[in-house]
């Protein structure tokens, strides 16, 4: 059998003592965003469609969905995976290049629920699958994306199968049959880019992962090795690969990029290394005389939008979302992004100060500048997504963006910051299926 | 957009009146084929499996389930696929590298049930959902299936998806999202083959195709061109395409190869050309020195197992399944296969007298020989599966396959054959649950 799958196996079978705490955390803080994502996205159109089409299905009542009631578990993973990434809000692991939380967590949440798990266990599963995923993704690497899969639905699809057959019990040679169907099951387009598919393919990798899971458990069969054997899911996908597999004991999770900001990721390190610096601009933001941005070439054609036309618009437009952050508004919040905001003559009489550059020598996850000031003194920024930032900055960040989404429900997520260890995944799905902030559901 | 795009849309929407008579009973003889090979099927082990799963999920029931109760729609597409490719005794396109039946049936036949459609009116679904399917499959081509994947699965959730679209009533850009969605969500490969996971690849063609069309009919959007857009299904998935896609009116469906020997397809050829001559040998078969066949070298690595060992080895040796078309043994009936069969002294002796000989000179479709005696004399036989027989042939063959295949249940399948017009797809749904021939289900 392959490295890969081998790995892949010790992985799903790792006892809950060698996780380590900081793992432990980081997925715990990514079930909340995960949660976050999914509230806010439940009354998004490709949300209500999927839902109508399972409720029309009907069925037992295992699972909950997002802002709804509940249903069998293939179809609550299909409803939320969709619905979590429906606002593109989730978090990114730049090594596996694709979402986690929504094709996994979905698996977790729904086999957790069929099998009364805990919230612990929940976690446990969702970060022994991630973890998979992030292999398999690597291996897949750059090849397969460039040639146009979606890694978050492919490799996704892997560990929601772990994520949903670890919950329900797979033994080893079960959850390497479950892997295998898997192989044969999971697909995933980036040509979806733009369109409800997007969401949909999170979704169809969740629901693929508690499907191969449960068959699996009932004794169906698959090949040897469908990750790498012959005519297996990488060897078909991808055009090169092989790249060496990370042992199961190291952790790769916490590399985990969360969202802080409702708009393009390609603007992220720009507003973080702008927000860093505004305690010294303070006061002085109107002597501002320009802004000199650099900027990994390949954002140039998704986030330079010179004059946004639309709230969408302003998500992928560097000089508008700078002079946001100079003006204090919230770029956590969907609502900031309205389309009147691009018809705001201070955000354009600001935008003609900003100078942007491509700079290969940086980056994509990089920004660096300067502000100048009109009598010529400077103030250098810089930030580097891809340092960790610690948990409890984690936490703090996580929690202002529960508030700046969900305002008052952000409530009804607070459970999973400050009595965790009490919560079962019934009371995260009760969490999940939760209207609005009454209690009521 | 492209050819292969219209073209689909094209036969999505061909009004009845425009389909020809020869195409629509070959489609409907079809039916009967795929019918039998479902009730066959039924207490096949993964049948009784992923019939397990979809019973513990429950909801509404809309759609039939080969021997059992009823689903909703997705979930009777998926068990129904895979239990009527189980035994793999179903039909056979060779442009389209695939099993049609298995893939496309179970959604037109689930999609008819819940539109409360016709038996009419689910054939020619099924037949425009195939034309579709072929076409996919022949722009996909050798390099597809070289590469690994299924085109059975692959190109078969597209005719899946045109088949239900038609009876959910799509309109043309309702289609256009359904197959974008479909690029998406489908998957197969042929790693699978040997285990479960074959039949499997089935259903999951099948219900996917439920899925997205259902999901078009709801709204949900996709991209331009799924098939051959940039990232579509066809570029990502094939290293070579652009053979010319075939109009819409030319209907390619009656190249369809039945199979009426429940043996590995690469030994029908011989089997055929045997039958063919048996008049001419009758009484003499004792006489027998010597076969000479000549076969395309590519089955001497699948169908030439010298001295087979079981009943399943029996279905891939030349040698010995000449002999039981000499002993006049049914090849059509399972239970012919028995694993002492391959203990029969009779059958060892006369293998002792087939000689198998690779020739590239004949297609993979084809067989050639002499039957020589111990006279001298020889008797020589051939036989071409591409060439079609007529259909009233076709007919007689495949009502002597329902008998040797589910002998007493061959009563089941009758209306299909002998009162089709007054059918619709809520009967056909209730001749697939049936149990028995008592009329109870």
């Amino acid at each position: 059998m392959s490295a890969l799958m081998e790995t892949i196996l010790d992985i799903a079978g790792l006892p809950f003592s060698s996780i380590p705490e900081e793992a432990y955390e980081t997925a715990r803080l990514s079930l909340y965003d995960w949660l976050i994502c999914g509230i806010a996205g439940r009354d998004e159109p490709l949300a209500c469609k999927l839902r109508q089409m399972v409720a029309d299905e009907g069925g037992s009542l295992t699972a909950s969905i997002f802002g709804s009631s509940m249903a069998p578990a293939r179809a609550a993973a299909l409803v939320n995976g969709a619905t979590s990434h429906a606002l593109d809000y989730d978090d990114t692991h730049f090594a596996h290049i694709g979402h986690l939380s929504v094709g996994i967590y979905p698996a977790a949440l729904a086999a957790g629920e069929e099998t009364r798990a805990s919230a612990s266990a929940v976690v446990t599963a969702f970060l022994l699958g991630a973890e998979a995923a992030i292999r398999v993704g690597v291996v897949l690497g750059a090849g397969h994306y460039n040639r146009g899969f979606h890694q978050t639905a492919t490799a996704g699809a892997f560990g929601a199968t772990v994520a949903a057959g670890r919950l329900y019990g797979l033994s080893r040679d079960e959850m390497r049959a479950a892997l295998g169907l898997c192989a044969t099951r999971t697909s995933g387009l980036k040509s979806q880019f733009g369109t409800m598919g997007k969401p949909y393919n999170a979704g169809v990798a969740a629901s693929n992962g508690v499907e191969c899971a449960k068959l699996a458990k009932l004794g169906m069969t698959s090949c040897e090795d469908g990750l790498m054997g012959d005519q297996g899911f990488v060897v078909t996908h991808a055009d090169e690969w092989g790249r060496e597999v990370v042992s199961a004991n190291q952790f790769l999770f916490g590399d985990i990029s969360f969202k802080f900001h409702a708009c393009c990721h390609g603007t992220h390190a720009m507003i973080e290394a702008l927000l860093e610096i505004m305690p010294q601009l303070s006061g002085k933001t109107n002597q501002v005389k320009m802004i000199a941005l650099r900027t990994n070439p390949r954002w140039l054609k998704v986030c330079n939008i010179p004059t946004p036309q639309t709230g969408l618009e302003i998500k992928f437009s560097y000089r508008w979302l700078a002079g946001m952050v100079m003006e204090g508004l919230n770029t956590g919040a969907f609502d900031t992004y309205r389309d009147d905001l691009a018809t705001s003559s201070v955000l354009a009489d600001f935008a003609e100060k900003v100078e942007v550059i491509g700079d290969a020598g940086i980056t994509d996850m990089q920004a660096e500048g300067e502000v100048i000031f009109e009598d010529g003194s400077k103030v250098a920024f810089s930030h580097d997504l891809a340092q960790r930032p610690t948990l409890s900055n984690l936490k703090q960040r996580l929690q202002a963006k529960g508030a700046a989404v969900l305002a008052d429900n952000a409530a009804l997520v607070k459970p999973v910051m400050e009595e965790f260890a009490s919560l079962s995944a019934a009371d995260l799905g009760l969490i999940a299926r939760k209207q609005d902030d009454s209690g009521n559901n």
